[in-house]
């Protein structure tokens, strides 16, 4: 199942509105085939490990349940797997999508094939966190990722921020972007730094994503002609609208990652933090609406932390 | 070694200007005996740990070389060890001090006793801190504590910052104020804050240190009547000076702690760290006089990391 999982990260960020499934079909102890949900959403993972192999009396792992609705784009996954007959269904996480939940597996059993579930759950959900957050909050799931010197700073006070964190830390942030539906910035940092917010990484090259910018002045904002497209928010709120879009990976500035947070909107962040101290500067987040400390605590958890270089990433959920 | 070191500890913050050296007697591989320097920096470890015990044939570990010069307060270490005629002789760090310098061990080895240097000197060295950067530098040891959210702020914008991090922490933090001579905090810290920096901490209530405020203007300070004594540095640099101050421990304000930096006199950093967002506060330090990022790098080494409840605490020494 842990394979099946690495498998799915492969589409994240590219299979939007579909969730990034991935699975591989194992027989006796060896992955015979695998799959993962290709760009666009189709076709989906089960079906790219079944295209021409025999997994009748195979183990088959999965990270989701199977679909069990037909589309026009392809048959249902629990009718697929029906058919091709492996010995067991092996299934990390139940499909929360009103179409399938509980569906699948209960066609699949009706099939008479015997199905294992919640094997890995959490980390497979974690993976398609953009499925699982639009299906459960009508929204995408939004990273936010900060990078800061010690003491929390982003910049010096004249906006030089190149560079607080080391390469290894940057190439890890652009398979960040690799994973994400949409990049978001604030109008400041479209201004000032006149990023292209892609990925620069042998081999993710074509996997820059959307980007957008949170501004209530759009028409005010100040594109170089020779640059990306940019997509508009006019809120952090506008994100529940957008088509396609299951993965948002906030990159600041202050005032952008702020009103995320305010918002209520963040449920990842991201944390590189350079061994180095700038002091007066600018800090990482603007107003994110606090009133007391007490409402600070318990918000967050640790999930990972790890050296990338000399820098430290840090990677908190929310609570 | 290492239990010679876990009880120089003992000392660190009341042996200033001697060094706080822990050793131990061991015979057959059992630990016969211990010492430490005892408050006031007398008597010695050495005659702390051969006080009624016949050391004849055993083996002695000390953290630091033998004293060589006698004072008017007692003899000289290493005549003390010649006269117990020890098997071996076990030095963690030799003494910079001029009137010792090897003159201890030289001394030890002409009486015919074998002599063993240089182990875990790094980490005895870390433990003696103080000493060692009086004998260098001519100063203090200064360590920094910061305790911050994970954006970097000490408090929110009215100045509270009751509390950014768990009792853990705050336990840690208080043992460090014991292993200090000296805690120096900001004017701005002493006129708000009203601390009493005192240690709370059960059994080392009595571990108090002496207590600075860093100000140009100490006549104008408001000091409460019935709050602690206020020494007073006029500048960073006035470290130098002190007696009988070897461990500094700056807590801050922000203006305090860039003042330190700025001035090249912190040694070592303590980060607490919280797992909460405060976003517009105050941030951990003024200006540290950095002019480009570049400058900011390579000056720190982290040297340790750990979770305090739910906070972590990292450690940072002079790269």
């Amino acid at each position: 199942m842990a394979a099946a999982i690495a498998l799915s990260s492969r589409g994240r960020g590219r299979t939007a509105p579909n969730p990034n499934v991935g699975c591989v079909i194992v027989r006796d102890g060896r992955i015979v085939s695998r799959g993962w949900t290709q760009p666009g959403g189709r076709p989906h993972a089960e079906a790219m490990a079944l295209a021409g192999v025999d997994a009748t009396g195979a183990d088959f792992f999965v990270t989701l349940e199977p679909c069990a609705h037909q589309s026009e784009r392809g048959p249902a996954c629990a009718d697929l797997l029906a058919e091709a007959a492996p010995a067991r269904i092996i299934v990390a996480a139940t499909d929360p999508d009103p179409r399938t939940n509980g569906g699948g597996l209960a066609r699949l059993r009706d099939a008479g094939i015997p199905v294992v579930t919640n094997i890995l759950a959490d980390e497979a959900r974690r993976v398609m966190a953009g499925f699982f957050t639009r299906q459960s909050k009508g929204r995408p799931h939004v990273t936010l990722k900060l990078a800061t010197s010690l003491d929390g700073q982003v910049a010096l006070p004249d906006g030089s921020s190149q560079w607080i964190t080391g390469p290894e830390a940057r190439a890890h942030a652009h398979v960040e972007r690799a994973m994400a539906d949409m990049i978001v910035v604030g109008r400041g940092t479209v201004e000032a730094d006149k990023p292209t917010l892609d990925v620069r990484v042998d081999g993710l090259e074509d996997r820059t994503p959307a980007r957008a910018v949170l501004t209530r002045n759009f028409a005010k904002l100040q594109l170089q002609a020779d640059k990306p497209v940019w997509q508009h928010l006019d809120s952090p709120d506008a994100i529940a609208g957008l088509e396609a879009v299951d993965h948002v990976l906030v990159e600041g500035g202050a005032g952008a990652a702020a009103a995320f947070l305010a918002a209520g909107l963040v449920d990842r962040l991201l944390l590189y933090r350079a061994p180095i101290l700038i002091g007066s500067g600018l800090s990482a987040l603007g107003d994110i609406g606090l009133a007391q400390l007490d409402d600070a605590h318990g918000q967050w958890r640790l999930m990972e932390t790890r050296m990338l270089g000399k820098d430290r990433l840090e990677v908190y959920e929310r609570a």
